[in-house]
């Protein structure tokens, strides 16, 4: 049985609800964080926080719980749960207003959700072993994709649409065929020894693990460039993969019909999963 | 006391829950409609249910209720809660899945919600007798407007901007600086007695209030153009109204600082506003 914090109180996931006047549920008005949890250790909580409380901040929820508050529940939650490999989840949303009206007042009070669910990260490093197909996807979502908001339509529809193509993750492309990121994760590029990403902007989102990436690389002297990459530059790298909370580093060896990299992971691409475990 | 319907019970409001795990809280993955009840009358629920079913479609949601039963639950809400003057509000999600993953399985039980909420649809007549304010926001929505999805945190930050400058709504522009919609609304402006507003596509609802204000132009033969215009044809345009369901046809007479029709609500946005009403 999984146990939750809502409000203040640690309850059953079964018995854990909302109202359904919440505003997270009838306006996706909120914001969330994914926290991994690998081989007992929790991954990049502090960076993961802070998003949290820049996200709060973007779309005007305030909340009365510190950083440290979060924190405690957050280890709560892993002990009574005993988690050791998954995910902590937190949900933020702006507070229940039965009237419906996209105006919200200022006297909400916020509804805190905390849980955690456990996944097997260790197939993930199976997958990483012989890396994973991708599918292209508009980028359809919202133009705010710097907030971490859980109105998350367009990265659902997306990723469905993955699925039903049996690809790991969709990717996004923009209207000028730039790709953005995944449908939950940052893309990047290898070409000619050269690590490439999507520049920050209002169009994605600043990834925890592309941040931690970004250091990894720095220390190890290895060349990198925050740019935009077109569809066909994608097509044509020496390597693609993904990063996320929870997929850490993933090699990309096929997007739809095309092999990247002759269908193997790359060798910088394993390299950097490698350096980003270590640094766990 | 306010009932409830939720996947065939009826409840008290207040006791009215989802799980946390429901889709719709966590990814804004569901639709809604909202239908007005004015003088005792429901107002085009045939519109309002056949586009649901279309929205349902578009995001791969099945549900087993007909549109009968809608419209069956619909009236059993309006008598028990003696809805006279307010809404019917229908949201539907993809239901629950404690395993939080974007991709879904095809085996989701949807969560189905209605329920009414008193409004003062005579303050609209009001508002309409002197014309509404409205703010320019850019269209910062997903690219899938056509679809009414509870993925609304775009609309939300837009009409709480519009609010925190004393507006009635937003008006959206989009890169182009073409007008798309309002935040909850159908915009149209009217130059040399032709009507315009913004043709069907993905970046716009197919407003029900819209097609019938479409279908009264047509009887009356009034002129009128499914056309997108600028925000200088809006800003510089004879008068300005807006159309949704709780606001009928509502006269804009100001844009943020600029004057519309001498702000003053303009004769033919007057006009069908009474069109409008006599036809319910």
């Amino acid at each position: 049985m999984t146990t939750c914090y809502i409000n203040g109180k640690y309850k059953p996931l079964s018995d854990t609800t909302v109202s359904i006047t919440d505003r997270g549920l009838q306006f996706g008005d909120g914001v969330y964080e994914v926290i991994a949890v690998y081989q007992n250790k929790v991954v990049d909580m502090n960076l993961h926080l802070r998003r949290l409380k820049l996200s709060l901040r973007k779309i005007d929820i305030k909340i009365n719980l510190t950083q440290k508050q979060f924190e405690s529940i957050c280890f709560k939650i892993k002990k009574i749960n005993e988690l050791k490999m998954g995910i902590l989840y937190i949900q933020i949303t702006r507070g229940n207003q039965p009237t419906r009206d996209h105006k919200y007042p200022n006297s909400l009070k916020p509804n805190i959700i905390i849980y955690s669910i456990n996944k097997d990260l260790d197939n993930m490093e199976k997958l990483a072993s012989k890396g994973v197909k991708a599918s292209l996807y508009p980028d359809i979502r919202w133009l705010r994709s710097d907030i971490k908001s859980t109105s998350l339509l367009g990265n659902v529809m997306a990723a469905n649409f993955a699925k039903k193509n049996k690809s790991h993750e969709a990717i996004l492309f923009d209207h000028n065929d730039n790709i953005t990121e995944g449908n939950s994760s940052s893309i990047w590029i290898i070409k000619k020894d050269i690590c490439y990403t999507h520049p920050i902007s209002y169009r994605i989102l600043k990834g925890c693990t592309r941040d931690k990436l970004i250091k990894i690389l720095k220390t190890n002297n290895l060349q990198f460039k925050e740019k935009a990459f077109s569809l066909k530059s994608l097509l044509t790298a020496d390597e693609v993969f993904m990063t996320s909370a929870t997929n850490f580093v993933m090699p990309i060896i096929k997007i739809d019909k095309y092999k990247i990299s002759k269908g193997k992971p790359g060798p910088i691409s394993m390299d950097l999963r490698k350096k980003f475990i270590q640094a766990i």
